[in-house]
């Protein structure tokens, strides 16, 4: 664990202002890839689920493709998430649904109070991803954005799952427990992940001593939103 | 609000670890300063009732007395926030409780969604305070030290009024709303603020658009600790 010390995980945006509808992008990809090559997001008006490797954004969209998205001066994010690569391998997940990897990634993790990045790249026997549709002003909740999803399911599929653990104490800000978006090889499908099955490789962990929130100090719609309500039942709702 | 953009919050440890007794020092004075010269902690145990003003640590000690810490390399933190001071003037604030404090210091805030620092210097016609007694291993609850406090008032004190506001979203690593620390200009008097009275005076505040939230990665005791239960209502318990 000594090993990561000094690294951070960088945040955009917080959970819980997703949760009235406050979908508007307020900062730009450029600005956030400042802060990382690696990470998961959404676009302006939730468009899609973002993937981020190696400096490259992909959006996977609703109708199931994945574009890598050129110009970053122009696409905006409401929340996402990055961090420098700096992965390193903790040990082989043998695992057959998600609940299963979560298990094996936590113990493998050893804490359930830092955040940490997970990724594992190889061939899973089947994935089955959502893709939030682009919506438009005024914006419904979360939790109705959550019913308007695509969802895929891939077999066999050789690719990259990424994502990042947040303990329960901050569940406000972020998903508890594991976020995970993932990428095929051949840029064919991916998404945020809704279930896991046949998972067998390396897991690469990256824990984080520190956790660099940044909120939109210039967006009305942020600074005015009432987010002092019980959030946390609704996010639980639509993030599962 | 645009003035105040990039200014960054620090924060080491999070609140939800009090809650069961993680009261160990676990980053030194030297490294806190580092990242702020103005802050408000406590020290290993809960020894008493830090406020940092121009880089100098005070502690407020059970018996009520204030010492200025000269050696910052021995003495560890538990829980601290500090921040590089660029404190605005933003209003005059006339209020005869902390309740009415609160209320208008959020009013000149103009948003309960970011993170704030607050600062008012004047004469003030009536100060509560606590000052938590040092706790030794195996240490208490966070509950049970709260009864463990020394209460003090001081009534017309010049003085110092400095500490954080947090968005009730942030519960689980900081109090929610006004956290507020006090320290006379004599150095004879301060610590946590539970009341205050005939309130008047510049209010200065600066917003941060990011938190730092810094976690103790090599404390096992942090790591291994079960956070994940309902912490908000012991922390409700004690901070007030």
């Amino acid at each position: 664990m000594t090993k990561n010390d000094d690294q951070l995980l960088y945040q955009h945006g917080t959970l819980g202002a997703l949760v009235p509808g406050l979908f508007a992008g307020t900062q730009t990809l450029t600005e956030l890839l400042r802060h990382g090559d690696t990470g998961i997001g959404t676009l302006d008006g939730l468009d899609g689920e973002l993937i981020i490797l190696a400096g490259q954004v992909y959006q996977v969209v609703a109708n199931g493709q994945v574009r890598a998205i050129a110009d970053t001066d122009a696409a905006k994010v409401p929340f996402a998430n990055v961090h420098h690569a700096a992965f390193e391998p903790i040990g082989q997940v043998v695992a057959d649904t998600q609940d299963a990897f979560a298990y094996v990634a936590l113990k493998l993790l050893g804490t359930r109070n830092l955040f940490a990045a997970v990724q594992l790249h190889g061939t899973f026997g089947q994935v089955t991803t959502r893709a939030v549709a682009k919506q438009v002003p005024p914006y419904p909740t979360l939790t109705e954005t959550a019913a308007d999803q695509a969802v895929f399911t891939r077999k066999n599929v050789t690719g990259t799952l990424l994502g990042y653990y947040s303990p329960q104490l901050y569940a406000g800000m972020a998903t508890p427990g594991f976020h995970l978006h993932f990428l095929s090889d051949a840029h064919d499908f991916g998404g945020h992940v809704l279930a896991l099955g046949q998972v067998a490789g390396m897991l690469e962990t990256q824990l984080f001593s520190d956790l660099q929130l940044h909120l939109p100090t210039k967006d009305t719609a942020f600074l005015q939103e009432d987010l002092d309500g019980d959030l946390l039942g609704d996010i639980a709702q639509a993030e599962h």
